[in-house]
């Protein structure tokens, strides 16, 4: 029976954004995912709720297609072993994968400024060599997880894409290499290098590269069916979900909020947050705008560079002690904070400039942050513990 | 017999630049030369030629040791594979090689447009995998070849090291980012940082680094020997080995000025050319430097990262025109050449600030254009075929 599916394999699609998006692919019933994941920081469970949730969705009338859509071809494979990427691929052949979101990276600020070579190889290092395997089978079509981290300390807020990228960590800069790395690959292609090509004994790499870039702010809540959810390794690291452990009693309730003397409405830091379901609707519109007759390619010339990046924002900044008032409503915890000096290296205000992903993508982030609370909570509540049954 | 020797890897050893440098590191007697070559762009033979200029240098008295410093360890190792850089580190063992020049890289600037993945994993990928590796054997002194591509069109000539770093080619770009990487891995630790570490699972990575990038203007000239020298793959795209081959009748004297309305005292571009010599010792006092000792490390304070680039170049332009002229002089060869556009993508003016290292490294330049077109010349009527013999 042949299949109009669309292979789409998602790097990291265990993790919390990957696991999301891949819920996103399947209630479309258009795609087929494919999942590496090495499990570094996420639970094989994960994907499996999320194909259960699928499956369970099915209509009562469903075609073989639609069943095949709620599978996941789901490897434990890891992006630095270039012999295990390419074994995937490999399964499916020459053109037999549609495209990639390439989800996965490690993601912690402070740890990467530690161990810098390690993001730099796991981010950078695999990103090229994942983008080296497509361009042996044909694969020319990505979707890239970006970050608002890439704007650094941005001079104008709410951030336009245009900003400069100037990131302050490794994980940062990592980040932003990996999208020149991307520009260069999409770039157009000029009569005179290619008559150099034609003077180069090397391989040529295949040309028809698009490539979407989606810078995004900062992702919260889970899926409202409490099924799936971030689950970070230890302590949190971000707000959220370190509200959350500290209401479901899974670290002390040593709450520190850091300066209230930044030039924000109550002085706390302000970030943009938007629901991880928002966003990962996002990445279907990304995908869909990787087709050559996508509107966002009108008035690209056939020399441009075939990329674009979008913040995936609400445009709205919440400050720390919003944050905090909306998840003492939710879970009725009754958080105790102690102000603290400044942490180094936090700026007072990351909100996104939405228009153009709004604009091009048609994209809209509209759950507000009452909602993020409710579905975190649903989440934590109904797994305390995390994938750890 | 207990050496005092510095073990000394030499990355990219049969190279052009590679060759030369291995030739200075031997003449001090001081160092044991390791090298790692995969032969993409040289000739084993090149190698084989220094060791035996070493050994007919050496001194009617000479030691045990001596003799040892004019054997090469060199390794037909390919830097994109882990396993065969990590056999070279483990025959001598945690701490058993002293530091690392890594000179080798793919450098045709046109050619990375063609081929940008290509060029990100030779020379970014392969970066981070033989730190990782200098890591794990304790080896942290670390010497680079950056370039002044690094600078793309600056701003302001004389180009000084602190000019902002914004590469137009892919090629530029993986330079940039092996500095960036290089200056996150020799960042001081901070305390708040080092608290981070504790709590993270991941294997910290050794802290005491230290790195010199180098950024080279234009090489030029040969060893006066006449043993090594410049051999491209094909039509060379320099102007200097263009126009050696052309006088030794190894390629059609169709020679072509690219431009002569440039705001530059005859119309056509200028570069800062270095004798190859001169460069290759520019590399000894970066060895020197990297001694914690070292005055270019005075007031760089604990929390500060210690890394250091400057700029080898001799800090006089010449164009194209006087180069002509000296190669005329120097080879009898009456090169016609014919005026064309301007090539996309060439800046007017390319003249390196030498200041900073003639200061703290004490660097300098001395051999003229005379001595460079001599140099390259003896070279090529001694080897018409290059190393082919
Ligand atoms: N969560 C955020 O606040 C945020 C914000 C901006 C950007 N991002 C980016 O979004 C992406 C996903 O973030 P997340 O919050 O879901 O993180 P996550 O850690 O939950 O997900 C990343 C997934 O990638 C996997 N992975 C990591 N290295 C791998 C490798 N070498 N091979 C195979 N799998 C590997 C991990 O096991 C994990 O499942 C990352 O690229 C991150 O940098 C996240
Ligand atoms: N020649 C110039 O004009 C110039 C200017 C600025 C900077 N540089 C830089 O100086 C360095 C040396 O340049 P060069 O002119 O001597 O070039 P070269 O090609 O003669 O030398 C590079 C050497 O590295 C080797 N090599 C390349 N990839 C390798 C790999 N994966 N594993 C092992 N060996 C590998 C090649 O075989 C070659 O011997 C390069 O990093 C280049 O970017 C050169």
């Amino acid at each position: 029976m042949s299949t109009t599916l669309k292979r789409v394999l998602v790097t990291g699609g265990a993790g919390y954004i990957g696991s999301h998006v891949v819920f996103a692919l399947q209630e479309t019933r258009r795609y087929k995912v494919i999942s590496i994941d090495n499990h570094h920081n996420s639970h094989p469970r994960a994907l499996e709720r999320v194909a259960q949730i699928a499956k369970a969705n099915l209509p009562a009338d469903a075609t073989e297609q639609d069943r095949e859509s709620t599978e996941i071809d789901a490897h434990a494979a890891d992006l630095t072993k270039e012999d295990e990427v390419r074994a995937v691929f490999g399964k499916y052949g020459k053109g037999g994968i549609w495209g990639v979101i390439h989800i996965a990276a490690y993601k912690a600020v402070g740890e990467s400024t530690e161990i810098p070579l390690t993001y730099y190889q796991n981010n950078v290092s695999a990103t090229i060599s994942l983008l080296q395997i497509m361009s042996e089978y044909e694969c020319t079509r990505f979707v890239y997880s970006s970050s608002a981290t890439v704007y650094g300390t941005p001079p104008k807020i709410p951030i336009p894409e245009t900003t400069r990228l100037q990131a302050d960590s490794p994980y940062g800069r990592s980040k932003v290499m990996c999208e020149q790395i991307l520009q260069d690959l999409c770039a157009g292609l000029s009569s005179s290098t290619l008559h150099a090509l034609m003077l180069t004994a090397m391989p040529a790499e295949p040309q028809r590269w698009r490539a979407i870039s989606l810078r995004y702010f900062n992702p919260a809540g889970a899926h409202p069916s409490g099924l799936i959810g971030e689950e970070p390794r230890g302590r949190p690291g971000n707000l959220f979900p370190l509200l959350a452990h500290m209401a479901v009693g899974r670290v002390p309730p040593d709450l520190k909020v850091f300066g209230n003397d930044y030039p924000t409405p109550d002085g706390t830091c302000v970030r943009d947050y938007i629901h991880v379901v928002d966003l990962a609707r996002g990445h279907l519109l990304a995908l869909d705008a990787l087709a050559p007759t996508s509107r966002v390619w009108e008035g690209v010339g056939e020399q441009e560079a075939k990329i674009k990046a979008y913040n995936l924002g609400k445009g709205k900044g919440m400050s720390v002690l919003q944050i905090i008032e909306a998840m003492r409503k939710a879970t009725g915890f009754d958080y105790k904070y102690e102000i603290v000096g400044r942490r180094r290296g936090d700026v007072p205000d990351l909100t996104a400039d939405p228009a153009l992903a709004e604009k091009e993508l048609g994209f809209k982030a509209p759950q507000d942050l009452e909602t993020m609370c409710r579905d975190l909570w649903n989440w934590q509540t109904k797994n305390p513990k995390g994938y750890d049954e």
